[in-house]
């Protein structure tokens, strides 16, 4: 299953099996005894049907986790029950403030890019702290250990709940203007700088402003959160009473782009969807997150009818589970959920899904020119994915069992394997750009 | 942490470690640094506190799966979008019509046994099939490799359908007597019948009389499932026109006793529920399933409020995963989408899943004089939990961090780290009746 040595000139690896992939028409496309030729820049140089029969083995592209805090991982699991103020108040803040220590930082973003690069995420689009060195470090070990990322120091210069973790104005402008200059001044391949917002009620009005323009002037992306939950809704409108609406606010402050990505989205009004396909703003849904701090159900098939783009996010750790595969199972159950309040809603399909894990997240972070599938050009960030491992978590039972399926059926319920009891022990190995990430090199 | 020789003259052995498990007054009691002593029958004999400090290592009960079609194994997680109707004809009747074949069933059956037991559950409640050999094959398999269960053979006399799946009213009366016998003669110590009419509408009023007297005479357990969801509840209404409520057709047919368990329930009224408490019939809770098919939303607070008992189930394959972990975060989940819609709800703590997992039931299969908790007298039917085993799915980031923690919740933070991210990694040895059934003995 591995790559095989090259035969072309131009070309660095071949890789054999089935691969499985979404398309703007396709959610699921199935390919099957096809070699895939990677080239020395780790993209896509062809793809080529072959004679090679792989059961329950496929390769499919790497997972985009579209929200994710870094400096959440520590206590990951741990914040079950609490509401969202007092989560915030026990866990986030306190321990956020540990970040500036660069020991704790490194131990923690070690774990985190690790934990998430053998669950199968190729591609995070990461929240780290206020502190511009220690995020600097997360970009760093994205990097080293090989992991797609978006990397963002958290702007904030409102905190009331804990003023002990906040900026001035002055301190946010000017170590987003360093963290950026610095970051792409170290010209990692992987990795890039995103503006970082924490949200409209932790920044000032001169605050936002700034950041809408750094983002324009230097064509970077921007993330923060949106619409999460309706006390958070009430309490915008109470803080920005000139704007019409929580989208509003990012929009007036020039902070809605194509590369902008805004986690949550549970409660915008069909005006506020429009505003975001207009700007091609996109949406990161976090489903993990949006039950376990009793914040909303997100109607994906709404925000899909409007054409807004979207992608999924583990949002660790409000979410639980820093895992993609837990990211479409919650995607999955919240459409369930709201098909049982309303048997007309239209429920996602796991094809749908598996898309929004994949494309939908590479479109969502603006990055679908370069990732998100098999597609000619792009790059090879892909899974190995054995359904049937060894001591994994799945029992394939019905191989032979001729009246139950049909031939063609294999793949789909492979991948319906995978996202019902799959976990990281099916993903035998993780590429990114062409380099084998997974198993790790301890060399390292 | 496995057993140490004996000393006393009553104990065969004694476990040591921290144990975590419920009571009736506590829904999570810690008892760190201690020993238990079980006899030879594998009961508890005594607790005692030494002076032993183990981290994130700790022993809990063994889970109840209180609802569970192991006949259902071999497509689990492959049905994740069709509608139950169209699961039950393309996937339900026609695996379950192959378990005639004993060859097949003995394949399934040891899969699911040993995955059960391996994900923790030392309790099972099998539905199986409408075949007395391989129902037999079933309970055998389940006494052989150590896992205490109830198990049904399925009684249907109507199934429009699937018309080559169902028996005669005579040959489901006279199975079932044999299968009682036979299974009852064996004298398995961990395995005993229980009289599993399919539900309402796949059985005729005879039948279903039939089974009521039968559970009497021999005072054995009864299961069936109840109000799942809508469109079956008025089916059953034009069934048995006669009846005043679903509830009321298994009553008048004698079939709520306190061995009753009843699946699902998601759809009783407050009299419904009275019904259950006066006859000390339970309710087996399948938040995977219920989401899965998008059947409903169980409010197990207001079952708790009724006084009714009340355990987890997975429902495989309604349910995609045939572990308690996972019935655990669902039912979780489902309380919390409950809140979401009406913040008024009292949400299930985790404390009260935990419970619900293991205590709650044992009640539910009135077996709670035998096991669910560490009272003495009870069989020792334990996990040996690592909540931060090699290679598992949990980084422990922050024993060592004292702003965001005291000492007192480090074993609640173990516990609720499993319940998040845990999985059968981090369940590193079973016990039931004081015999450890995991890891395997792949000699037996
Ligand atoms: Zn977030
Ligand atoms: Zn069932």
């Amino acid at each position: 299953m591995g790559p095989s040595s090259d035969t072309g000139t131009s070309l660095k690896s071949v890789f054999w099996g089935t691969f499985v992939h979404s398309t703007c028409n396709e959610a699921v496309q199935v390919l099957e005894d096809t070699a895939v030729g990677v080239d020395h820049e780790g993209k896509v140089r062809g793809l080529l049907c072959i004679d090679v029969y792989t059961s329950f083995i496929f390769f499919m592209p790497g997972m985009v986790d579209a929200h994710i805090h870094a400096s959440q991982y520590s206590f990951t699991g741990t914040a079950l029950d609490l509401p969202l103020l007092e989560w915030l108040n026990t866990y986030t803040f306190p321990v956020e403030a540990q970040f500036e220590d660069p020991e704790f930082a490194k131990k923690i973003y070690s774990q985190v890019v690790r934990r998430t690069l053998r669950n199968g995420t190729t591609t995070a689009c990461y929240f780290a702290t206020i502190y511009t060195e220690t995020t600097l470090l997360l970009a760093e070990i994205a990097d080293r250990v090989g992991q797609r990322a978006l990397v963002g120091k958290v702007c904030m210069d409102r905190n009331d709940g804990a003023s002990y973790y906040k900026e001035s104005t002055e301190e946010s402008m000017r170590e987003t203007d360093k963290f950026i200059t610095q970051l792409l001044g170290k010209g990692y391949p992987l990795v890039s700088p995103i503006i970082t917002p924490r949200f409209a009620p932790s920044c000032t009005s001169p605050l936002l402003e700034f950041l809408g323009k750094t983002a324009k002037n230097n064509d970077i992306h921007v993330q923060s959160h949106i619409s999460e939950n309706r006390d958070e809704v009430n309490l915008v409108q109470q803080l920005f009473p000139d704007c019409k609406s929580y989208t509003d606010v990012y929009l007036k402050h020039g902070l809605l782009s194509r590369k902008t990505v805004m986690a949550h989205a549970c409660y915008l009004s069909d005006k506020e969807l429009e505003i975001f396909h207009k700007t091609g703003a996109s949406i990161a849904h976090c489903p993990n997150s949006n039950i376990s701090l009793c914040s909303g159900m997100l109607d994906v098939s709404r925000v899909m009818k409007h054409k807004v783009k979207i992608g999924l996010g583990t949002d660790v750790a409000g979410g639980y589970a820093p895992s993609m595969l837990d990211a479409i199972r919650r995607a999955i159950d919240t459409s369930k959920a709201l098909t049982i309040l309303d048997p007309k809603h239209q429920t996602l399909t796991f094809q749908e899904v598996f898309r929004l894990a994949t494309l939908g997240g590479s479109q969502a972070l603006s990055l679908d020119d370069q990732i998100g599938n098999f597609a000619v050009g792009k790059n090879f960030d892909a899974l190995l994915v054995n359904v049937s491992v060894p001591d994994g978590p799945i029992d394939i039972c019905n191989e032979e069992d001729p009246k139950v399926r049909v031939q063609s059926y294999i793949w789909f319920d492979a991948l319906k394997h995978l996202f019902s009891s799959g976990d990281d022990r099916n993903i035998v190995e993780v590429y990114v750009a062409g380099r084998r990430v997974v198993p790790f090199d301890n060399t390292s």
